[in-house]
């Protein structure tokens, strides 16, 4: 076999459902000399990451720390180490990542009762409140609070005061929300809460920020059964996350340390403004694009700024526009998910990325691909 | 709270358990502008990656990629693929990783033959072939090639004839064996055989390279239950690294331009080369420090060159001086693990790390240490 030439990317603007752009600086950090994993610096480094995703997620959470996988892993890890075989879970069903935790679950034992939603709608606190009623024990419900397939913006906080007079956890998964949209996981009474680094936080994919409520903590605690993953089981996990600092398993140094540097640059930018950031520069794509005849699918009241999900009038090929984009400008926007596969774009304009100067150049290319 | 300063590692040499040294071209690898994880050009990537790790394995598996989490993710997705609850499973325990095995086996419904050996010996191939003529019905025998806890060095080749002769598959943890001893999954018919990239290939820990024979794909194909782990399902992941290229869950990009650029420093240098290598830089390192009066822990003859686990003489207080050698020297050492915490030392030379000058480097700063 020919020896490989070396990984040079092409230049792309990235302005899919992620990753997003990644700022030179968290790119650099990843860079960095290598480093044991153990060695009293790096700790400190974790130390810090813990602390600044403790300020991202607004919690006072201990423990709050990232997993050493992608987004999914984040959900697996808040799945399995609450589920055990034969517990009830109550699931919100609108979209991609529902149907995820709702298969996670099952995987880890759980009986699981679906509140399906059409898609591009959220889920009512109501379905919610008489689920819960239907099945008192239930051991958590789960809600998706940006729904990546289809740009829904579910409101946690109701949910959020509703649950947290019964024993049932509220885990929400914030992949697309966390640092895009307001969060407030103390606030808000938000138990087991993950996210994924790719998106809002525009820092590279492979790690998942998550964070577990003193209540989550117990229920962890008192469990019977042993947690179905050693890879994902926090109780070993936070061994080294926590004072103990005892070996579980090497943790990925550079992305870590561009985690670092990326928390940084949030923390930096201020969260408040961060939002505003999104809400202004997505509400604008937003505006313009029904210009264009385009339909957005997530429900009116209920949009994510930094996740559109729409789809195009009659007579436009979206594979054909969306590798034209690519090929002759450089800028990659998703395509649609499950229902929507064929005929909707998903576009994001998340953390580095929502800047009006980016919504004016997807919008001239997509202008002018249309015109031919 | 006070904004957090950046990031910047101070300098080590990296002789530990690992990660070990990283070669500044696979770091630059890990800053390259960030790309989709759907795009043509990284799924092109991909494929390089995929083929240099068949190289590397010595494998034509067409099922061939990397897990997107550390060597332990490789573990269990070797595991949790091939094992139903209530299937028996033979796994060697001489070691840290080997009980890892059985433990992370028993999480996912199986009954587990341990296999017992004293820490720092193998096991006898004779030990599995009665094992398996008292289990017949065996879903897997496990070995831990290169037991990073004691340095002992497993001989795979008359295990694998046996084995290949049954229904049974051939499970092989090489995560410190990968390009630092001698490996052929498949003339020596080994089954699934997982590895990490941040010992003998001087990769960033991140990922977790994995094969899977056609043998063990059909034994995944032939499942009468759903993998436990939505995350690790080799089925789903395998329909994003094969032709399919459908979406599962988002590949830790900046990681893997890594591995495929410290992938082509493999391949460059070749393989038997870097076997050659790690075989006499470790063999001098440990006839040295014998004349210190350590205490090799692994059995003779069947030594890891790559990874030394030895006890210091009474009197010398391990810890004390493991902490002087990084603060005053900048270089890391492991401590010993479980049995051996306390006690002993775990030095690696792996990777770019295993160098007369980095031999040298260890001994001298050890020597100044112990004469005062």
């Amino acid at each position: 076999m020919d020896p490989v030439a070396a990984a040079t990317p092409p230049e792309r603007l990235l302005l899919g459902p992620g990753p997003s752009p990644v700022h030179p600086e968290v790119l650099a950090a990843q860079a960095r000399p290598m480093i044991g994993h153990l060695d009293p610096w790096f700790l400190g480094v974790a130390d810090e990451v813990a602390g600044m995703l403790r300020q991202v997620f607004r919690t006072q959470n201990t423990l709050t720390y990232a997993v050493s996988g992608t987004g999914s892993a984040g959900m697996e890890t808040a799945v399995v180490n609450t589920v055990e075989p034969g517990d009830t879970v109550i699931v919100g069903v609108n979209g991609v990542f529902g149907g995820r935790i709702a298969d996670t679950a099952r995987r880890a034992g759980a009986d699981v009762v679906a509140l399906e939603e059409p898609w591009g709608r959220v889920v009512p606190p109501e379905r919610v409140a008489s689920a819960l009623k239907a099945h008192p024990e239930t051991k958590f419900v789960a809600l998706v609070h940006a729904e990546t397939s289809t740009g829904a913006h579910q409101p946690l906080e109701e949910v959020g005061a509703l649950v947290a007079e019964t024993d049932t956890l509220l885990l929400v998964d914030t992949v697309t929300g966390l640092a895009g949209v307001p969060l407030e996981v103390d606030a808000w009474h938000l138990d087991v809460v993950y996210s994924g680094t790719q998106k809002c936080l525009s820092v590279p994919p492979g790690l998942a920020p998550i964070t577990f409520s003193p209540k989550a903590e117990a229920v962890v605690e008192r469990r019977s059964s042993t947690v179905r993953s050693w890879y994902l089981d926090v109780e070993a996990v936070r061994r080294y996350w926590g004072a103990e600092r005892s070996y579980h398993h090497t943790a990925p140094i550079s992305a870590l340390i561009g985690l670092h540097e990326g928390l940084r640059r949030v923390l930096a930018e201020g969260l408040e403004t961060r939002w505003a950031r999104h809400a202004e520069v997505g509400r604008l794509f937003q505006e313009h694009i029904q210009d264009r005849d385009a339909t957005l699918l997530a429900q009116e009241g209920h949009r994510l700024p930094q996740l559109t999900s729409f789809g195009w009038p009659e007579g436009v090929d979206e594979g054909k526009l969306r590798r034209r984009l690519l090929d002759e400008h450089g800028i990659e926007v998703g395509g649609g998910l499950g229902t929507f596969a064929g005929t909707a774009w998903r576009v994001g304009l998340m953390g580095e990325g929502a800047t009006h100067a980016n919504v004016d150049r997807l919008l001239d290319a997509v202008d002018g691909l249309l015109e031919r």
